[in-house]
């Protein structure tokens, strides 16, 4: 917090106070408890300790890091202010400011670090902690990580946290620095740099990157793409192994996910509503990028486009990136197993006595891999359903709801009708702004990890 | 078709000579059909030749039972009158009819038609034919009905399939009376009839069941209830095995889905919308067992109510009845092992070295039916967003394409938005009636019996 005070001073210091005084209340409650703490062993704490850690990391960290915005009255209600820092450290993006250029600058930097943060977050979270723990399928497909296998969380988890979060670093100098170079000045292009490799999407202007030059759009889109990919191939490629970094099915899927639904979109945007060639490519790779890498930058406003476009969007918000990005959604990886699976499905039915397994990358996967595949999909479309539903109490439209749900659950942004991508979710009731933020928590952590906090199984000795 | 004949003659015989000439065609051309395979022998159809028999009989069945529409010219366009054959076939009971009262008796009565004779073609198909090929996990399901066992298909079979046509007949009987005895003409009652033991929907009147007493519509929803329950325990309750038939899992489920929803809704339309408690009551709990049971009669424009209470009519769609009835959609069983398995994977997290099986009834699932139902979620939900998408391509709201497939796919009728209760099909896009054509049949035949007909494996020797 207090690293956003630099920021604070050069744009007039109006935010400065309030955050000096977050920043202590942080500091002592964060302080006592540690000095309560610090007499445990590590070695206390075990699989249930870890999932009760990872879910009230998220759930405190969003209360201390609303108390800027709530102590300065840059955001009057609580229920706002917590709204909007949920949505920065999931890394979802969905805001409930209706003008952002009247925020003090200070405030505003801490929005973009809570991204960055938050993308820390799920860089060990999801790479080196989750996969340990057998989520959703998840274990196997980072045999290639080192450190991650099948023992206690050693030292080596740790290292690969650290080599991960030095490409994560580097990745965000070298966008500050295409920004600057196409004419963004320092500040935006830090808090533009935070959003895009967190897969955030906040921006310090009203309109996202719409009112930015075409060169600045497609250095987001670029951002935004190797942030929705595994960082383990990044280190790869860092590793001089670019050609195996490349070959693997979830890549060559991602790309293809990418690649058709945007040639789709800019046919239709050029057809049905007379764009030139470059403006309806560039439209549709920003919005598709985004929309996939869970950014949620916004260029346009895709609720004018012909109705099956953006419904390409909705769907695709249903996606994600890579496993081990800090993307959300289901993840491109997952989707493979499960129209793998589709196929072994029908040869079995046209073939009963046959024996066929699911590979990926021929590697044969383990059925409980598959299962938890599984178990995760109909998780993630039931919360889907059910927060959908409570959101349509409200009075919502269906549109919107559902719009809403998705794009939160997948720590996007924008969502679709009087959430999209040039409205906000400020004019939504208090309720439905505590189900998204306990849903942003739920999409962020995999939702296992937060069911399981809430099963009696759980508690019981 | 030549049955209906008497009803078009006492109500004037206008449609008489076209059915007489479709009825010619397709015996002409069903008997030379007839006359090229009479050699054959049964011994000779296996599987892959049940998967084409399966599909192209419906396909086909829906050519010919198109004809007395498209001759009459009551149907002046032919992807009109196969649709509205197809949703017949299927027991969907969607149409594109947008007067149906100027049509000539005899056509609407091949209309209900269409529904009956579909249900005792899902009766035979459900109960007897797709456990035995194991389909999306069912085949664990039928251990008690009589002949439904892992061995070839054998005169045991057709004998159960006889005795629950027997119970069809039976109940279709039933409705009838009591139907006429609430006051409904004797051509009307059968109509309603054959609609509701097929869980089709179509009526003979443009305001499906509204115009009719309370006593009439509480009569629909017993029967529309019944039909969407499990053939198998009507035999059994015939059988004296009543408290058997009502322990079971899935019908105590079954229960629930329907009371639940029915209790939300008639709060909320007491509440938000002024109904006095017993046309609340009545209104929610026909809807609810007319969309559960994939039935589809209307008694009121639930587009009208608050937004939630048909969202929540839209989520029961994908639920259906119970296994072995003659309703459509995932069916309650399968939603069983769903939860159940969403436990079992949570517990596992808890403890990764405990033994956890998913059990119905007090029965281990064997883990490839747990699968299987897995496959067929996934399956239906993805068929689910292509079909919408493709709707919103011919230019369709999303509310009214994403409505038009789930009640098309689970074979209900009424849609949402602009394919609502009051309102109809005939306004779609002759391409989107075509999808809708087809999803109606994939619904119907449990998807994967019409995807494998379309798999690369299945032509391969």
């Amino acid at each position: 917090m207090l690293t956003t005070l630099p920021f604070s001073f050069y744009y007039g210091g109006s935010d400065a106070n309030a955050i000096f005084y977050s920043a202590l209340i942080t500091g002592i409650v964060g302080g006592s408890l540690w000095f309560i703490q610090r007499h445990y062993n590590e070695k206390d704490i075990g699989r249930r300790e870890g999932y009760v850690i990872v879910f009230f990391t998220w759930v405190i960290m969003s209360f201390f890091g609303a108390l800027p915005y709530y102590i300065s009255g840059a955001i009057p209600s609580f229920t706002d202010a917590y709204f909007e820092t949920m949505s920065g450290f999931s890394t979802t993006g969905a805001s409930i400011l209706r003008d952002v250029e009247i925020v003090p600058k200070g405030l505003l930097f801490w929005r973009a670090m809570t991204h960055w943060i938050g993308g820390m977050g799920i860089i060990v979270l999801s790479v080196a902690i989750l996969p340990f723990l057998g989520f959703g399928g998840m274990s196997l497909f980072f045999a290639e990580v080192p450190g991650v296998e099948k023992e206690k969380l050693s030292p080596r988890i740790a290292n690969t946290a650290r080599s991960l979060w030095g490409i994560y670093i580097g990745l965000t100098f070298a966008m500050v620095l295409m920004l600057m170079l196409g004419g963004m000045n320092f500040y935006e292009s830090i808090c533009h740099a935070f959003a895009a490799l967190a897969t955030g999407g906040f921006s310090p202007k009203n309109t996202s990157l719409a009112g930015y030059s075409p060169y600045i759009q497609y250095v987001a889109t670029f951002f935004m793409f190797l942030a929705g990919t595994n960082f383990a191939l990044h280190y790869m490629v860092l590793k001089g192994k670019f050609r195996k970094a490349i070959s693997g099915v979830e890549y060559r899927t991602y790309l293809m996910v990418l690649l058709i639904p945007a040639i789709i979109i800019s046919i239709a945007l050029v057809t049905q509503r007379g764009y030139g060639v470059e403006h309806a490519w560039r439209a549709a790779i920003f919005n598709v990028v985004s929309i996939i890498s869970c950014t949620g930058f916004a260029n346009e406003d895709f609720m004018l486009w012909p109705v099956f476009t953006w419904f390409i969007l909705f769907l695709l918000m249903f996606v994600g990136g890579m496993a081990g990005s800090t993307s959300g959604s289901m993840k491109v990886i997952r989707w493979v197993v499960l129209f793998k699976n589709l196929k072994v499905s029908l040869n079995h039915l046209v073939h009963p006595t046959g024996m066929f397994r699911v590979r990926v990358d021929g590697n044969p996967l383990n059925p409980l891999n598959v299962h938890n595949v599984f178990a995760m999909f109909v998780l993630y479309l039931m919360t889907f359903a059910v927060g959908s539903l409570l959101l349509t109490v409200t009075g919502l439209d269906v549109t919107s709801s559902m719009g809403s749900v998705a794009t939160c659950m997948a720590g996007i942004g924008p969502g679709l009708n009087t959430t999209g991508p040039v409205a906000n979710f400020a004019h939504l009731h208090d309720f439905a702004k505590w189900v998204l933020s306990f849903l942003m928590l739920m999409g962020r952590l995999e939702l296992f990890s937060v069911m399981i906090v809430f099963s009696s199984a759980f508690w019981k000795k």
